[in-house]
């Protein structure tokens, strides 16, 4: 384990400090045009008129195309098929695509596209989930405007209740998280003998493969996409890229050449996916020992106008509803409903940060009703090896969120609590949260992945991975997990960029599951190159191959070595397999759609979030002072780009928190830039401590769970938990923005003291 | 066998046809620059001064390169070392690479390249091989001018002619011959990302990337070698793309810019590697009988400056230099010598039409000494299975020489000649060979292939393999054995293009080797896949694996058959292997370098050429009526793409034995474009039949073996020894130009009759 839990430099580093990185607007092609997308201004309408004309007229125009240029199928393959890639006659939300404008260079198409003569016919639009769930409500998925179902039956909801001491029930609210990466959506379609080769920013290339196949009618053999350095993703490039790129690779089809689409910021937060802003009525019962007996939720997203991954997000949100606490008696019921605003889909949490924040309220509102200390009572409720989940999963392997929560009490919870200054209010709060890693019954048969590994002659090492690096290091912790397994050195492994002609179909890569999908088919990859190595190295060494270790650029049997360079030569001159591919099929999960209950996810990480908060009680203005994070992920493979995705996640779960909020206006999102749009920058960041508990997990790569989306889950209602302790008011509409902290503070007299202060 | 034997359509025919292929000239990149090699006006001399300056203050040009600038090693790395990159101190050839020039166009680059300053001091050159072995000669390589010197002893040579009734000894010699690739050398170097990507028109890969990492100084895994879309190659794309794309990429290493270097077709006459000159004494004793008893050669290669491939050339001729026979007694030496002329490298027939030219020339004359029949002749010689080569090679499958013999005089031999108009002879030539598939022992480490199978979710499939298409069928004939091997129908499998990224190091595309080699891989890699889709295929047909069969786009068991594309969609669902790697290693060779004793191929492809020629005797212009080509390849895959094979093959032997010449004055090439070096067109094609003798290789992809180099090699000696039936005249110094035919018809009575008139 010489290269494992050793925090390696960063193989994007020098690249993307030295700006080295290519990014795709970096990128471009002779010939190639720039394509400009026309969008709905309308949340509901229909299309009355629609005439290039004027729009051709303008030098530098190439070409106008819509729906009817589409030689496959008008639908952007997600889940259910609903949405299309340019709108026919029904326009669905505001920035929904209608058609593409293609010319010479960007001002040509800013040109063309206010030159676009389109006539609506105005719908009346909905635009809040609760209305669209309305039996008499307007129409505009299906019967019911409801995209996606799903529940979770367990023991008896009505007599659980009956048996509690204590039963609390709130509404909470979540609103819209803006994914804020660097680099916006950026696609470019480079049609080249006869395939069409995608470029692109993005997380899953074999939804892009399958989308422009399917839209353009040819094989997947003949769609060809490669990944481009990624500036940020947070699982806002893992379905919509599938969009830009279609868009993309319709004029690249049309026209014979290059095609390259980037969206501005104002477009890309105008149209695509963000988290889905939820509605949870949440009802939590205990005994007056501080047993939860039962809890009844009922979680809505507001999916927007197409379903996109919404089902999925709805699931994991589903599954994880009661948090990693033991209940013996559960009833969910969660709906993902259709309004005519923007999609929302896929982003870091995926459906958990919203119903984290409504189950950590209530657990921390109940400990505080029975007078029980935060810690002590979720002690008594949380998960561990050998019980079981609400969906019946019996924990058997790596579950330690119970050390997570003792360490971050042991590093942060009894330090004192300074209430300085008079109106300068000080408070902690607790979160704990688990994410069950990896797609999980909801995406079986996308639970897979392939790798490809090839050792050169000179002994250096390429390999790739149908899992993609975006900014959270993938890149660095699967080429720590290749170095480690074949005993090279870290320096001398690379990744060749993910492209979907390098391996076979990966799945995407999200829900933290690269590591351990693509770890594991790394050291499936390795296995024959291993043995091809340690074969040759038993004959130099003189030794049985069962005392042959490989590590640190060197093949060595007790006391005897020899530099692995010299060995690969010899496999080489010996024509030995030294080129390899492995497949990693995900452990059984299961679910029943009836009653959710079954094995959804193989595994889980676990984390205890930690906050300490001031609050200024004559402004509202609140300041995270210190984030204390404990994360249970297995096996660290990389300690400082484990520590990054923790630091990463508590600045995100703290925008989310507090700053980050969108108001849109009649279906208008006003907000587009980050002038207007507020993100917690440097000034914000607290003081982050991270630290991990590492249970080895058996079936993980070198015992690793996964990591990615766990650090930003429990940082929100770890901090409204704070400030609930600072100050007495507790926030259930997210973001906790000054404004109604004061209000609050101006209205409201808290009924329970805040056990900080007892 | 569904698609095995099949003229299917040719995968890069519409591409071609239509103009789309991409070769390297058509693609460009941004920011690119062009580059231009200054090169040696010299047959050897000393650089005494090297100044830029005055090229570097020409508008648009950005950097001069020399040696200096090298930060690897300054070798084009290929069998000896020798040859720099671009000259130090020494010129030793015209056209040897000097510097190099980047400038932001075409002009630029050729105006800069007028305003270098060198000033050179001349040295004497020794432009003839026969020279450069003396003694007393100077010294340009080593301590005797000789790059490399094969041998093969057998039985007692002096014995053996002693036991001669009949011995004849002559001097063979023969010119240049060019590749005439329609798409000259040229190369783009990119940098991307800190790894260096070339494109390129070449043979090679592997031997890109190792040239251009040895240059650069980086590690293998940071060189991508992509081929494009290749005009032709014929063997000049073997080592000569090292060269090529080492120039650009320095360039591109120093400016951190695209680099595209394009030879002109002047330069690319002048520099780039050729078939070598041969001088070869040939001295061969027969007993009465016409039973071949002993066989004398000294065969000398003037491999110009530096050794490039000559040493494996120089092996494969004396491999092959008794030509397809038995014969006891047996002397080789052979010696490939430097000169101040233009480096020689791979050409298709690798040092066999030259040395088969002597062969057949001998045989030919021995039997119409003897008053043998040549046919029944060589029937007599000819190596059968059981037999033994002259290198000891016990020969144990697939050797149907005997077949293609007789085929070919069934066809021709028979013929009625007409001898007509007096001064226009017409007579018929005959000519054997036979060719070991594969590098051989020569190139052992080398005898190794892998190939990557990757079946889509669709059905469709992609494959990639290390050898490469140039125009021969590869990828064709590729795609039908993978598509038989799967059960798919041909038109779903495509070739991605061969990358060093894609497939572990394959060795060369050369020696007739891709059908074999990447052929096997190619079904190892199918295996796994293959049995994914049997297991599923036999569930749903409810039968035995051992019942299912894959074919046509059909699993089928008895009467009952199933879609595959449905069966393929099910092993998706199941997350079966539907993506594998192959790696085949070529069967033992062996070879003792003392006695050229040993089994240097692991089999062999044979074949008999028939040639009817007309001469004018009046003006000594040959006209060749008809070629019969009758060749034992084992299964041919795909008749069509074979019978190309052939057709190209014969009227390349065509120009070999009649046109195509060079005359360089002073080590100076004077004819460096196609008006002035005459190739055969369409109007001197002959009639060509040609025909198959199809005994299967057990080891071979469905008993293929391979057939690229074949059908060149008979088709010089079956000419010109038709020539001599035609007239009695014997030309012994390639090509016969009509001024050596009516040289000799005018000085010379021949001795002997030739058998056609007798």
């Amino acid at each position: 384990m010489s290269v494992i839990g050793k925090s390696e430099i960063r193989k994007d580093v020098r690249l993307k400090v030295t700006g080295k990185a290519v990014y795709i607007d970096d990128l471009s092609f002779p010939e190639m045009l720039w394509v400009k997308v026309v969008r709905s201004p309308l949340p509901h309408g229909l299309i009355k008129r629609f005439n290039p004309s004027s729009a051709l007229a303008v030098q530098g125009i190439v070409s106008v195309l819509t729906y009817k240029d589409i030689p496959g199928t008008n639908v952007v393959p997600i889940v259910l098929m609903d949405q299309p890639l340019l709108a026919e006659k029904v326009v669905r939300y505001i920035g929904e695509p209608i058609a593409l404008i293609a010319g010479e260079d960007r001002q040509a198409i800013e040109e063309g596209a206010r030159e676009i003569d389109i006539e609506f016919e105005k719908l009346p639009p909905i635009l809040d989930p609760l209305m669209a769930m309305k039996e008499d409500s307007p129409k505009i998925y299906g019967k019911d405007n409801i995209f996606s179902h799903h529940r979770i039956r367990r023991g008896n909801i009505r007599q659980g209740f009956e048996e509690c001491d204590l039963v609390v029930e709130n509404r909470y609210t979540t609103s819209y998280q803006e994914h804020a990466y660097i680099e916006t959506q950026g696609v470019i379609a480079v049609p080249y003998e006869g395939r069409m080769k995608i470029y692109g920013s993005l997380q899953c290339p074999f939804y892009v493969q399958h989308a422009v196949s399917s839209v353009l009618g040819l094989p997947y053999s003949q769609i060809e996409v490669i990944q481009t350095t990624t500036g940020g993703a947070f699982g806002g490039k893992e379905d919509v890229p599938s969009l830009v790129a279609s868009q993309a690779a319709l004029v690249a089809f049309h026209t014979k050449r290059p095609a390259k689409l980037i969206y501005t910021r104002e477009e890309d937060v105008e149209s695509m996916s963000k988290r889905h802003p939820a509605v949870i009525d949440y009802k939590s019962g205990v005994t007056k020992e501080g047993y939860l007996k039962a809890v009844q939720v009922k979680y809505v997203l507001n999916a927007g106008a197409y379903s996109t991954l919404s089902p999925i997000v709805l699931w994991r949100g589903t599954v994880h509803a009661v948090g990693p606490y033991k209940c013996p008696n559960v009833k969910v019921d969660s709906y993902a409903v259709a309004t005519n605003t923007v999609p929302c889909g896929a982003f870091r949490g995926f459906g958990m940060p919203q119903i984290t924040f409504a189950i950590e309220s209530q657990m921390d509102e109940l400990a505080n009703r029975l007078h029980i200390d935060p810690i002590e009572f979720r002690l008594r409720n949380i998960l561990r090896k050998g019980d079981r989940t609400v969906t019946g999963h019996l924990i058997k392997e790596s579950m330690e969120l119970e050390k997570t929560l003792k360490k971050a009490s042991q590093i942060g919870w009894k330090r004192e609590r300074e209430i300085s200054n008079g109106y300068k209010k000080r408070g902690m709060g607790i979160a704990c949260n688990y994410y069950g890693v990896g797609l999980g019954a909801g995406g079986r048969h996308l639970a897979k992945a392939g790798a490809w590994v090839s050792v050169l002659s000179d002994g250096s090492v390429n390999f790739a991975v149908g899992t993609t690096e975006m900014g959270q290091g993938m890149e660095t912790v699967l080429s720590q997990i290749l170095a480690n397994e074949l005993g090279v050195k870290y320096e001398r492994v690379s990744m060749v960029p993910t492209a979907t002609t390098q391996v076979p179909d990966s799945g995407p890569t999200v829900a933290s599951r690269a590591t351990v999908m693509s770890g594991n088919a790394l050291i499936k990859a390795a296995r024959p190159i291993k043995k091809s190595i340690m074969e040759v190295a038993s004959k130099m060494l003189k030794s049985p191959i069962s005392k042959v270790k490989l590590a640190d650029g060197y093949a060595t049997s007790g006391t005897k070595r020899i530099g692995l360079d010299e060995v690969i030569d010899k496999c080489f001159q010996q024509r030995k397999i030294m080129s390899s591919q492995g497949w990693y099929k995900a452990p059984y999960t299961s679910w029943n759609k009836a009653t959710g209950q079954g094995k959804p996810y193989f595994v889980y990480s676990t984390g205890t979030n930690l906050a300490e908060v001031e609050v200024n009680t004559l402004t509202g203005e609140v300041t995270v002072k210190r984030i204390i994070a404990v994360h249970d992920v297995g096996k660290v493979i990389n300690p400082q780009t484990a520590a990054g995705q923790v630091e990463g996640g508590v600045l995100q779960g703290i925008g989310y928190a507090l700053f980050e909020d969108m108001a849109p206006a009649g279906g208008k999102i006003l907000n587009t830039n980050f002038s207007t749009y507020i993100l917690p920058t440097a000034k914000d960041a607290p003081e982050i401590v991270s630290n991990f508990i590492e249970d080895p997990y058996p079936q993980g790569p070198f015992g690793a769970k996964g990591l990615g989306e766990q650090p930003i889950i429990g940082v929100a209602p770890a901090v409204i938990n704070a400030i609930f302790d600072a100050t007495g008011v507790r926030i259930r509409d997210l973001p906790a923005t000054p404004e109604k902290i004061i209000a609050e503070l101006n209205s409201h007299h808290p009924t329970f003291i805040p056990l900080g202060r007892r």
